[in-house]
């Protein structure tokens, strides 16, 4: 995708729904952090030399761009409107703390969005991988990949002892992040889901909410990803949390068979209400349209729900973000009530162009 | 319409939205008592009386049908259930007194069903004439023209003094009871209803909810009709409430001039969301039926929706009576929530029937 396309898509393949356990899992997602030696971390270094670790990172793009058989888009996070940055957050293509300091940063996104290189980040290199449904290993291997060309050509920070060497000590050793994105409305509704956020520490993992409302996950969407970076293979991580993660899908199955079993007629009823309601409603904000859309997936999961097809999942969740309105609106300065009403009329849109079957 | 018909449909002309002021008023009906000379009130007379009143009736019809050009079905109503009873009832074809004792009572019912005789309810004959919209006249002089051919036929209770004897001494005199029912949300919602309910009794007139939840009016509809019948006469009676529905209808007008002025977007996404969940829910109780097709008729007539046509109201109105699916289902003994989830699929099967656009 060039650019222009990347800030205008609402449509990510690594959101879509052919893959692994993507009745539970939404995508899959690998971080590595790696700097460059004898360069002071991002936070503490000049603009010269922001320039110059992002300079050498341009350099190694053609050399993974063949080894990863695509294209990249170099986005020179300084050229981009605050909007613009904050779409590109809300895509979840770039992290916040990018987006921060738009000066001589750079995300640099492969043509399918599923690698993504973001040069002077708290570490001057972050590679970002991600898949659709319950899949670490594939986005694992690629980040591995981009990274032995990158240490093939730049000399990186690295200590014997400690490993990789990142600006926050929570990344050291490895430098691995791993994520998984969930979808949780059975655990959600049967009150599970605090145990099992309770016990994740335990495991050296942790479970946020992807849109939180306060303390309330909005949507029932989660995330659980390794809190321990160091003093573990990277292959020890990763089990780690895919074995939690089958855990986890397991009673999420579990939980959701019993609400189909014992609520049948009111989860078919909340289902199709919330489908109508993101069909027909003129005014929706952000909070409403991903419970709306939580129950939708679980209808479309549980295939009580055949009107549309999977992937408007993630669609509607992209371009229903705030953000994504007003970028398509070209404005940031919507009232709530317009914001709302433009975010129904897209929501509308985007489920049409996704219904098998009209009526 | 044939017994089985009048049973089982839910379409009746004076339900019809062609008409005038069918935006605010659904249907004006007229209802004469009258009673046959030196027999006792139905009350007071023995089956061998009733009898006789029926089969005097009875005598009459095919002079009325033939001054009315239409056949005319006799349902006798000692040979329906209770849950017959019910839907005739809840169609506003027979009175709740009627069917009370249904033993030689019986209901004599215009093909159109616009005309209906009632036989020994509270008097020996109740005629019920109805048209669609805001139309006194033309159901009064059907009415009279019934009336004239009873009174040429059978011997009639009347007092030169007193006028026509009733039963009861509210029907005294004229025996006019005449009904206007109204859809009233813009009042409703403005919170001006109780004004006009207050006002009404000064006037002779009484403001009723057509389906009450306790005091609530489910659904804004109401009726409206005369209270007095005696010393005045029918052209007066008639007027006073034409005057009185006149005013209503320009206040209902304005209020809901200043809803779609002042709350515009809030309004569609009323209208828009109530129409989805009747389109799509999987449960669907009596009272919010009422409240959701509430929104949906005032979308119709404000031209905010689009994709039924206006004639869906009085449709669903009548199919989603409970006794209507408990008939449809030949059960009386139907659970809430079975009873909810025909309903449900009732709904959507006149409304997926009455779309002109899908989708």
């Amino acid at each position: 995708m060039t650019k222009a396309e990347i800030l205008k898509s609402s449509h990510f393949p690594w959101l879509e729904t052919e893959g692994t356990d993507t009745d539970v899992v939404l995508a899959s997602r690998i971080r590595l952090a790696r700097n460059l030696k004898d360069v002071p971390f991002p936070g503490r270094a000049d603009f010269s030399q922001l320039a110059a670790v992002r300079e050498q990172v341009e350099g190694v793009m053609p050399a993974i761009a063949q080894a990863m058989d695509q294209d990249f888009e170099g986005i020179q996070l300084e050229e981009l409107s605050p909007l613009e940055l904050s779409v590109l957050v809300d895509k979840r293509l770039i992290s916040p703390a990018l987006a921060k300091n738009p000066q001589h940063r750079e995300a640099i996104i492969s043509a399918d969005t599923r690698a993504v290189l973001m040069v002077n980040e708290d570490d001057h290199l972050r590679i970002q991988c991600q898949a659709a449904g319950f899949e670490l290993d594939k986005p694992m291997a690629a980040a591995l990949r981009i990274d032995d060309i990158i240490e093939s050509q730049l000399d990186i920070a690295f200590d014997e002892t400690m490993g990789y060497l990142t600006a926050l000590p929570t990344n050291l050793g490895t430098g691995l992040r791993a994520i998984v994105y969930l979808h949780l409305p059975g655990l959600v509704f049967t009150k599970n889901i605090q145990s099992i956020a309770g016990i994740a520490p335990q495991l050296g993992l942790a479970v946020r909410s992807l849109f939180s409302d306060g303390k309330e996950a909005s949507g029932c969407l989660y995330e659980i990803s390794n809190q321990l970076t160091l003093g573990f293979s990277e292959k020890e991580i990763l089990d780690n949390l895919k074995n939690a993660v089958a855990e986890i899908v397991a009673h999420e199955r579990k939980a959701r068979k019993a609400l189909a079993l014992y609520m049948k007629d009111q989860l078919e009823d909340k289902v199709w209400r919330s489908y109508g309601a993101l069909r027909y409603a003129r005014l929706l904000n952000e909070k409403e349209t991903l419970e709306l859309l939580s129950w939708v997936r679980l209808g479309l999961d549980l295939r009580l729900l055949g009107e549309v097809d999977r992937d408007s999942f993630g669609d509607v969740l992209i371009a229903s973000r705030t953000s994504c309105i007003q970028y398509l609106a070209d404005s940031e300065n919507l009232s709530k009530n317009e914001t709302d009403r433009l975010r129904a009329e897209q929501v509308r849109n985007v489920l049409a162009a996704h219904s098998q079957q009209k009526g």
